[in-house]
């Protein structure tokens, strides 16, 4: 499967004259708004409020906030010129709203009343990446929902952090039935400007490369002390004394996740005949084929097609019926097989003698004969194990690419045959840098992808692959995208 | 009600330090997602699909396109740099997205099996008009939707039109209670490129404005011709005969309504206090305040507050409960009423004792006192009242506007009385133009809104108020923003 052509095929995106720019063709979208249903709805529940701020960033606030916007300064596409003037100054596209939004925080957060004070917006943002642009892995302008958070405590902001990480968590593993690993972002990879950053990391057997899911920050009162974020707080003895301008600085938090996660969704399951669709993301689960022989009665064989679509769909099942008439029923089945419709309900005049239809899996060509009276439970069931099959499938080749290294060779031969590599680490950003300056190749450098929360034992005295200092946690490596 | 001052105040919008650039908050965003679940759902019954295109036009696609392109050009955002290098040739952010869209149908479309095309996308797009930008109203960055749709006929296409400009005015006229006239827009005023373009057109009282409130456009063949998009006809007898090479144009429409219908409804019903939000699409329909007079029972009181909100929020109603003890109930009174708030229920012991509440309206202030049991169905005929009495308000205000002239004289009173003109019309563009010369002034020109569907009778030898000649139509007439 490559992932190129399979997005093209199956009508998930289409490229773009503008490269690193992708069309999100209904294939997709419907997947990304299935997602959106739920996480919205998430992060409701935790008086997540609507917000939408504005595209643009003025170059004197890019100036001022240099510590943090400096990591996306060289991505970043500037507009200098609108109809046939020049602009005074340059305006920036958000790379990321942070500096858009802290500005007004600043200005709307005056007591602990204020807060917190939640914020969400779904949008897109622009990247410049100038390194070669993957379609929905690594694209130019993507859409993603941007979370930011204030509070007045840091027990607030850690708690919302875990809880905001394990909502990404379940979008993979449930929705997506793509295996993930929670934990934290080493110094070097960590969100710029930020305290400490969480994250659930994917990685794609075939080729090699671990990737960030979705991250999840903790911004601890730094960008509070770079926007003059300040509440009067009731519960500081300061305030009590009625201490003049004594205030607290608020905690913040931003997290995110884009369509790179359809990307990955689609490298995790696609097989040679093109895509494979988790059924519960799917937009169309089952697909019923008419299968009309010589002299066949198409009539009879269509009412029956329509009375089960709707019989499906009334159950709650996206159910579709493929009958135009140009194209043969060989030709329908690899067309939606490319598509990775989980399943495929064919019917031709035995069946209707028999009473009974041909399902057939996506995910592993299993055909079985079911018949049409229970079709809706037995459809229902296949579905539910489609998507857990889908998910241990790919668990289990994941977990066959992880290694767990304790030397320099070790993690060497490691990374030549792309594993997912699990080291002892002292967690030091100088040792970090020299590991990726010491495997920097034409397929790029080893990096950290994350400490994983769920830790192995760390045996007294074992030392750090790469430095020999004694080992302060279990860390990922691997290529990465 | 300033406008500017309201949206800030009642916290729809804040502004931002770009000009033109404007922050909308929960208050808007909550409306524009209940406008928005209405019009999905509708246009998904449509067969419209989702898609999203890029941001970004390429210069070469825009020079090409220069007799539709013009229109926006002054208009245009340009991107010249990403990083610290200048890009090759400028790229153009998106005003609309005919000629990002177009040249993708033409690949897409092939025969008339790939037809319709329906496409539907929710984004921001950016026009940077130099001329005072008004919150809501003329901003340079916008939310909205814009569906594209090509057919096989011209049949098609018209039917369309019009059944999207319905959904326009129920938007506007069940939802937002702003009465609306369904009409054509002049050649002048015209989408630029397309065949013909309907419209809904408001009207502002208070400013003696007129204002385009969303558009449908029939852009017949032009932009088929433009960007080459054929498709093989088998109703074409040419076809039949095999013919090689013949193929047919398609025809299409791109309709769009932007958050620019919010502003409408913010003067349509604002009054001296602040907003005054239609229920249909009050993020909070009910707000619920209790009232503690000295020594009250506050617990007894509260408990009584949080069973209302929960009954009347089982019962489909958005109610919420305001019961901060840092602010007096006049002060959450007037903060509500600010915010536009349908009606707001107030509790002090002595309703308590008397198993009663007191129901508040928002639109008119009246004042009545419910028993507790009977609540639910009491609020919900009260909210149908208020939705309706905004509308028969505001229409009667907008009729009382109506000014029916057919001389010069008295169209040049009219226009200086803010008057919403009907008048006989040649429906000549230079007739337009010089109506256009001749009222131009600091307030700005008079122009056509729209020649209504709903014409009154055009009696025999009328002639046009401006030019003399025989009279084609009816048309609306006004300043407009």
């Amino acid at each position: 499967m490559v992932l190129r052509e399979v997005v093209v095929n199956s009508e998930i995106i289409e490229y773009n004259d503008i490269s690193g720019c992708y069309i999100l063709r209904p294939w997709a979208m419907e997947i990304w708004e299935l997602l959106k249903e739920f996480f919205d709805a998430e992060i409701k529940k935790l008086k997540l409020k609507s917000y939408y701020f504005p595209l643009f960033i003025t170059e004197n606030v890019v100036q001022k906030k240099k510590d943090h916007f400096e990591g996306f300064a060289p991505e970043v596409a500037w507009v200098t010129k609108t109809g046939n003037s020049e602009l005074e100054a340059p305006i920036a596209i958000r790379p990321t709203s942070e500096t858009v939004m802290y500005p007004y925080f600043a200005k709307w957060i005056r007591s602990h009343r204020n807060l917190p004070l939640r914020c969400n917006q779904w949008c897109s943002v622009v990247r410049w990446e100038c390194s070669n642009p993957i379609p929905l892995i690594r694209s130019r302008e993507f859409l993603w929902q941007e979370g930011h958070t204030v509070f007045a405590t840091k027990e607030e902001s850690d708690e919302e952090v875990l809880h905001i990480l394990e909502l990404y968590r379940r979008i993979y593993e449930e929705f997506l039935a793509v295996p993930v690993s929670k934990g934290r972002k080493s110094e070097v990879e960590k969100f710029a400007g930020g305290l400490y950053t969480t994250s659930v990391e994917a990685f794609i057997p075939n080729t090699g490369r671990g990737i960030q899911a979705a991250t999840s920050n903790c911004l601890g009162q730094n960008f509070a002390k770079m926007f003059e974020i300040f509440f009067e707080d009731e519960n500081d003895p300061a305030q009590k004394k009625k201490e003049k301008n004594k205030r607290s600085l608020v905690w913040q938090n931003s997290w995110a996740y884009t369509t790179r996660s359809i990307g990955v969704m689609v490298m995790t399951h696609g097989d040679d005949k093109g895509l494979v669709l988790p059924p519960r993301v799917a937009p169309i689960q089952v697909m019923v084929i008419p299968d009309p022989l010589e002299d066949a009665d198409m009539t009879a064989i269509k009412e029956v097609c329509e009375t089960i679509v709707y019989t499906l769909s009334q159950a709650g099942i996206r159910a579709d019926l493929d009958a135009r008439e140009n194209y043969t029923p060989e030709w329908k089945h690899s067309h939606w097989e490319m598509k990775g419709v989980p399943l495929r309900i064919e019917i031709d005049v035995k069946d209707l003698a028999n009473k009974q239809v041909r399902v057939v899996r996506r995910d592993n060509g299993a055909k079985v004969d079911i018949p049409s009276t229970d079709l809706v439970e037995h459809v229902q069931v296949l579905l539910d194990r489609i998507q857990d099959s889908l998910f241990e499938t790919a668990k289990q080749k994941r977990d066959a690419c992880i290694e767990v290294v304790y030397t320099w060779d070790e993690f060497t031969a490691a990374v030549n045959d792309k594993k997912l590599i699990l080291a002892p680490w002292c967690d030091e950003e100088e040792v970090e840098k020299d590991v990726r300056a010491r495997t920097e190749g034409d397929l790029g450098s080893a990096k950290t992808l994350c400490a994983p929360f769920d830790q192995p034992d760390l045996v007294e005295g074992t030392v750090c692959f790469a430095s020999g200092k004694p080992a302060k946690t279990w860390s990922f490596w691997g290529r990465s995208y």
